[in-house]
């Protein structure tokens, strides 16, 4: 810990590792592509999942588990769905000292598990809609791993729905990217462009496949969460029919959406900065750091019970903690903003005489952050300043996103655009135009943005008629 | 749904099994051994989870995510640990196409994995005790399964902690049987006998294993959560040392302790009965459930608003549902008596001019559970009847257990006694003695319970001197 960080500007992937290790988020396991989450980290993984899990169940989700394991046979089910994932796939051969008859695979996700139950359980229209959600693993194999961002397991949720209509089932994947969009912006103060993904681009298996795409602090994008809208592949392929009010037997439709620890990767590499890790408090394990400042044994005992008070006050609405090591406060001051805790309150023996707290704000450097509070009334000057944090950071990842794209006038001009940011851009939607673009400026289609400018115009590319504005980038 | 319910004393496997299924806790999944677990039994483990997590928490621990996959090399560091699971692995073989190097385990349980990145993290007294849980996923390959009862895989907690003495990783082992002990009495109401398990049924790889042992409506035992003291076991298999504050390297002392979805295959048997599940109200997902009932259009107008109404001022303390299905009162009393729920509330056109609603307990027969309550008031009259409920499920599975628990005089008694109970006798505490008993009355050791009545005895089976008291039954 005695070392710096790497700056930001010098090595964005160094700088990314050595906080995800430093703020003890997550370390590399002894399986290659396998990460240990960290308690800090999991915690993290926590307010994620309670973000979530509260905004699914206000939509009408329950929390179901399925099996780990899938039979070989039912990935081959769905064509598209198995040329997607079989190169990623781990497969067990042997359990119970045997040889098993048909080798199972560790699930990449669980739409053909799934797609074999809701046929047992769906018999006519009462039965629908079925609103899932899982959080569990899955594991695909990856060849090239990073902390967070791509591993070969992964903790994510997994939404799975069935539907009696196209229209409805169509409904369900846009309020889940809503949703998504949502956490994002609300909780994670991350701003995110929701839109289609390109047909080479969509999920294996999908008809439609809709994501939230974030801009990082290299400029690239992350893909952060996705909703795919599957028409009825999976039904017909693992017979999932229901009888109808018309009395005729149909095929439901189906979706499914799905957001992972990757979102913890974004939570880095948006707001992170030289000093560290810097967290939405929404999301913050520890929203607020106390750090007790005193010199002398006189001082100390001055001090401690006025921390204790001032912890005990904010206890119940704020999540709070004492740092009580005996390291100096330079160390400590130094170790939350690496682990970028977003408001540290300093009591030492002159706010003890005054009845003051200085409050201290992770995302404003120096004394532009720093405060005096009174200690009555602390409760809502620490509450308000979380909120003002957790706006703030969200509009400078904003401004910073939006500085960062353009709309380019020429094929040239795309080029450089790319280079250093997103690109806007009309495009013609063409699988063989699409691949010519990421071949010779390894930028892809992010998405097609659901907001729409209107009108028409002629492909960024190829000049050919384009009907609507993609965003193009490179990603993670 | 038409067909009742096998009757529990005429085939206590298949009610259970019914009971399973029809109140839609989990299904059998097309993988052997596995299980679905649907959202009403998922319902049920999040509270589950909700309670212990809880306790976990406020004893000092934090949660965390290891991998899944574990290298075949870890698990033969430690003898004993992996003579034990060897027989049930889950073996992944191939992954992304190719063979791998070394075959990779799916974890059993992570003892292994654990102890290398305790080795990693560990340097000195300061870094200990590590206090870490973790929620997910186990496999073990059972030949013969049970829903719930013994599965390939399962849904846990595994709690790991290290510390600097065998003191103190002997008092964390107990206090969290202490907290299994709690969770069981207090929110599953089920009374539990915590103990020391003998040396041969202890866990692969420790010093001394602890359990809390039940039992079921069929006498049966099951050991419902257990914690293991492991000495520095698996500190020497991983070479997890730390430098003392005598500045010596020491090995660290470790231990685990688990809590799975087992636990609600041991709510269904100690609560269910002919009608069904019978839920505890701390853990329902439902714990009242409101019937309107009307025969014709006027009194439905009459009674939804009310409905409306009760379910809104009980909403925010109590887990809630108003049943507006299509289908008869009776059809939905059968049905949510099926489903455990602990209390009904009717609201009828009489119940709406008398200012009343009726509170019917799931854990009384007919008039006997059924009162009349002023809707004034009555949020602290539901409250009420629940603690009610949850106390007195408690008093009547603590009876049945007693009732059922003898303390034989003889091998002849002892013999009598297992065949429908719980025999508690001196016990020599010798290994080949253990093992005549199980080959004669297939009882085992359940455990040697921390409450000893002091002084010694005499073995019930071998005659030889004996310092303790053992239960033993037949077992799950």
């Amino acid at each position: 810990m005695a070392d710096k960080l790497t700056p930001r500007s010098e090595d964005y992937s160094k700088w990314y590792n050595e906080i995800v290790q430093r703020a003890e988020l997550a370390d590399y396991s002894p399986v290659r592509g396998s990460m240990v989450i960290r308690p800090y980290g999991y915690a993290l993984w926590e307010n994620v999942q309670a973000g979530l899990d509260r905004r699914f169940k206000a939509t009408g989700h329950q929390n179901a588990y399925f099996p780990l394991f899938i039979p070989m046979s039912f990935l081959q089910k769905e064509k598209e769905h198995v040329e997607g994932f079989a190169p990623e796939l781990a497969v067990v051969t042997h359990a119970g000292g045997e040889q098993l008859e048909e080798p199972l695979v560790v699930r990449p996700t669980s739409e053909t598990i799934i797609g074999y139950m809701y046929a047992q359980w769906v018999k006519s229209y009462r039965d629908l809609p079925i609103l899932i959600n899982l959080w569990n693993n899955v594991v695909r194999w990856e060849l090239r791993t990073r902390l967070f961002l791509r591993t070969a397991e992964f903790l994510w949720q997994e939404g799975h729905t069935a539907h009696a209509t196209a229209e409805e089932a169509e409904a369900e994947t846009r309020r889940m990217l809503d949703v998504y969009t949502d956490f994002a912006v609300n909780d994670a103060a991350i701003p995110v462009i929701p839109g289609r993904k390109s047909e080479s681009e969509k999920f294996a298996g999908a008809v439609r496949s809709y994501t939230i795409e974030a801009m990082m602090g290299d400029k690239k994008a992350l893909q952060s969460g996705t909703s795919h809208f599957f028409g009825q592949n999976f039904a017909k392929a693992f017979e999932i029919k229901f009888l109808g009010k018309n009395n005729e037997l149909e095929f439901v439709w189906t979706t499914s959406w799905g957001l992972s620890t990757r979102m913890i990767g974004g939570i880095i590499m948006v707001h992170g900065d030289d000093q560290g890790l810097k967290l939405p408090p929404k999301l913050a394990p520890i929203q607020a750091i106390i750090v007790p400042i005193f010199k002398n044994d006189a001082d100390q005992s001055k001090v401690m019970p006025v921390v204790e008070s001032v912890r005990k006050q904010l206890s119940d609405s704020i999540r709070v903690k004492v740092d009580d090591r005996e390291e100096t406060p330079g160390f400590k001051f130094n170790d939350w903003e690496m682990r970028g805790v977003p408001l540290r309150i300093e009591v030492g023996p002159k706010e003890v005489d005054t009845g003051t707290v200085v409050l201290a704000r992770r995302d404003l450097p120096g004394m532009e952050g720093r405060s005096f509070v009174p200690r009555v009334g602390m409760v809502e000057a620490v509450r308000s300043s979380l909120a003002t944090i957790q706006s703030d950071m969200l509009k400078c990842a904003t401004e910073f996103r939006d500085a960062n794209t353009h709309e380019p006038k020429s094929y040239d001009e795309f080029k450089a655009i790319v280079e250093d940011g997103f690109a806007r851009a009309w495009w013609c939607g063409d699988r063989q135009c699409e691949a010519e673009i990421k071949e010779e400026t390894k930028a892809t289609t992010r998405c097609i943005p659901l907001e729409q400018p209107g009108g028409s115009g002629v492909c960024i590319h190829c000049g050919k008629p384009a009907q609507e504005e993609a965003i193009f980038a490179k990603a993670y």
